[in-house]
């Protein structure tokens, strides 16, 4: 699989100096990094729901899961600013701020989660949450989903085969097929899978560790229910002698609606959390939340120490964050404009037959694009690129790129809705 | 080894609310986290070359070399908020700051390393040149210093020998003495280690890939001189089919006095380079930068995206550091102010047997302590809290714990220099 919408090279149609800042930024950053759009899209500022383009066009984000509370929002700016000018030091010195901040996130938590260890990327949490799992159970075998994604470390990026089959599998990670379906059976299938993953891990020498699983499975797809489903392939998890760690990275701070955390949507308690992207709407702030036995051997034998991590910059955005999220209702709006959009989706769908199924939680969802029962992979490239030509960004997902995938900022209104769901219709119908 | 000038639990001596702080950090941070000094500092504010604690107090850093341009500098933190509140987003859309911030970083580098990659901690830059050298050379074998120190994500841990024990090496690591002596051999020897090391490695089935050191040698004790000596080691690596890879998470950004970067000191240039901590004053920015024929292998076949690395706010944040450095002439500084401390810590060392050598180049010291030529462990612990209890901050380095760290803001100067020399003074003649 390659990377779905990414795009290297300067489209002709763009203003010269847009092409320009191209050519530049292909010399000097080199072959790995892409562009979003076969048009690519020139940014310069952005607000709440919108980002500005270098003509002063504007675009509505129905994307980016990391400005949660919105872009550029004033009180998290502030909040930085405030901060930086202060202090900015590190966890050896002792601060008020990392303090209060773990005791917040910490309440956000079903006990017997309770100990927080900060990080800078969601990458970083999840390789420290291995590093954990490692030191809990002894053994290194870990199983994720056939398309999950969960960083760019060399260990995480050997267990994330949405990156493409250049970077192989480690010998101890072990893949199973997301859970598909939404039906009553998933929770069986889906445990039933881990189980024998494990089993085979063991036969192969690799002693059980973890299984990481992002609750919502965004890469794979957007699978989302029936929630519950989750519970038994943790319980799988655990008789294996692993840990279930909880990548709530894409699906964490609120987004499904229905919770804070997507593990809660499935009535389980996992032994490891990690989180990372909207946390610090975009600073760069991560970490994870754990169960003090869980800990216990990594922690009594091993310190951390992460420079950046828990600064009090980073932990006064991290709170800034928390008191948007709750004082404007966020959780809350996500439940009630996810739902309004979902059902705009899925009356579009009856008269837009490309449409196959909506799936998601919250403001989390995915649309499954479909043709003669079959994934309609250039119809999604083409409604991505049609909806960037009509000002809204989204991008696609999943095994075929089939599954646009809809995740906006959690401030999106019904009527950011309503402007989106007209121009996914326009988009859907100029498709070839 | 455990780690040096790492406390845990509360002193008795100290205020109630900080020892209250305390318990509550333990408890929500869990065991993994360290507290500088036998009497942990709780800070509340910083400014310049200056921390305050909760009483008001200041204290004299000479030991943080993330805020490299001094505490909270006001450029620095102006850049941060304007940018925060204008956009922040990531490297999928077209934006100018990351463009022109990675050619201004390039631009302070000798041909032919001319591409950036941006992520956010040291720890990510070191994992990602690992994952490139491996791309670049086929190989895994990697050769580091007995004490190196490179990171904390799984793959960087465990080359990182000055973690502990615990964290053990990988099977395709092995390690070299650090270049030890400061005479005209330590070339030869040096590069004679590292090619047995390569040897060995090949031997064991890990074809070479990389030789990664620090170029100031910081956890193994701070190693400066002779200047150049690293080109021999640089070349046998490369003899052996391995890429040499400079990491200046610590010397880079000026901190030597003498050159920007701290390979440039030995007359080699890297294949690759790695920076971190002083790159964005505190904020969680780091990168590295590599030939391009280098980085090709893992880019023509690999993408890499960090959400938050390259992102505006970031690359504002490294770019106002670099006006800084260079508006206040801060290379120059760290060279006169760093030769004038260190002739001054060598004056000392003629009243003060304790002192046995004075090494570094810059504002990157070494003060090693020895008693009757052995190592004086306990006296450089009690130096350390001796100099806090003045209100003066460093820490120490070293196999043995023995060598004083002096690696203050660069905004140091020769009256704060005299200030450390008398405190440092007192604190030596206090040792039982």
């Amino acid at each position: 699989m390659t990377m779905i919408n990414a795009y290297a090279g300067a489209a002709e149609s763009l203003s010269p100096e847009a092409q320009a800042l191209i050519a530049r930024r292909e010399r000097v950053l080199g072959p790995a990094y892409r562009l979003f759009y076969e048009e690519p899209l020139h940014l310069v500022r952005g607000e709440g729901v919108w980002l500005y383009d270098a003509e002063g066009a504007a675009y509505l984000d129905a994307y980016n899961n990391v400005a949660s509370v919105g872009h550029c929002h004033l009180r998290v700016v502030d909040a930085m600013a405030r901060q930086a000018a202060v202090l900015n030091t590190h966890t050896r010195y002792l601060t008020d701020g990392v303090v209060a901040y773990a005791e917040r996130l910490a309440a956000l938590f079903p006990a017997p989660l309770s100990q927080v260890m900060f990080t800078c990327t969601g990458s970083e949490a999840n390789d420290l949450a291995l590093r954990i799992a490692r030191a809990r159970t002894g053994g290194t075998g870990v199983v994720v989903t056939e398309l999950a994604y969960h960083g760019v470390t060399q260990a995480v990026a050997e267990l994330s085969p949405s990156l493409g089959a250049y970077v192989a599998l480690g010998p101890n990670v072990r893949t199973v097929p997301a859970p598909r379906g939404g039906d009553a059976g998933v929770a069986e299938r889906f445990a039933r899978d881990v189980r024998a993953a494990f089993e085979d891990l063991r036969a192969a020498g690799h002693a059980p560790s973890a299984l990481l699983v992002d609750t919502i499975f965004s890469s794979d797809g957007v699978y989302d229910g029936p929630a519950g489903f989750l519970a038994a392939a943790a319980a799988a998890a655990r008789e294996a002698g692993a840990i279930f760690i909880a990548d709530e990275v894409q699906p964490g701070f609120g987004r499904t609606g229905e919770a804070f955390w997507g593990f809660q949507r499935h009535g389980v308690v996992p032994d490891l959390v990690t989180m990372g992207k909207p946390m610090g709407n975009g600073h760069p702030v991560a970490g994870l939340v754990a169960r003090p036995e869980v800990l216990a051997p990594f922690g009594q034998s091993c310190r951390y120490f992460n420079t950046f991590g828990g600064n009090p910059v980073s932990c006064a955005v991290g709170m800034a964050v928390l008191d948007v999220i709750e004082d404007e209702g966020l959780m809350a709006n996500a439940a009630a404009v996810g739902a309004y959009l979902k059902a705009g989706l899925e009356t579009l769908s009856r008269r837009q037959p490309l449409i196959a199924e909506v799936r998601g939680a919250g403001l989390f969802l995915g649309v499954e694009l479909a043709h003669e029962g079959r994934p309609a992979s250039a119809a999604a490239a083409q409604v991505v690129n049609g909806l960037r030509r009509r000002r809204v960004l989204v991008s696609a997902t999943g095994p075929h790129a089939n599954i646009l995938k809809v995740r906006p900022p959690l401030v999106f209104t019904r009527e950011h809705a309503d402007l989106f769901l007209d121009a996914l219709d326009d988009a859907l119908g100029e498709v070839d």
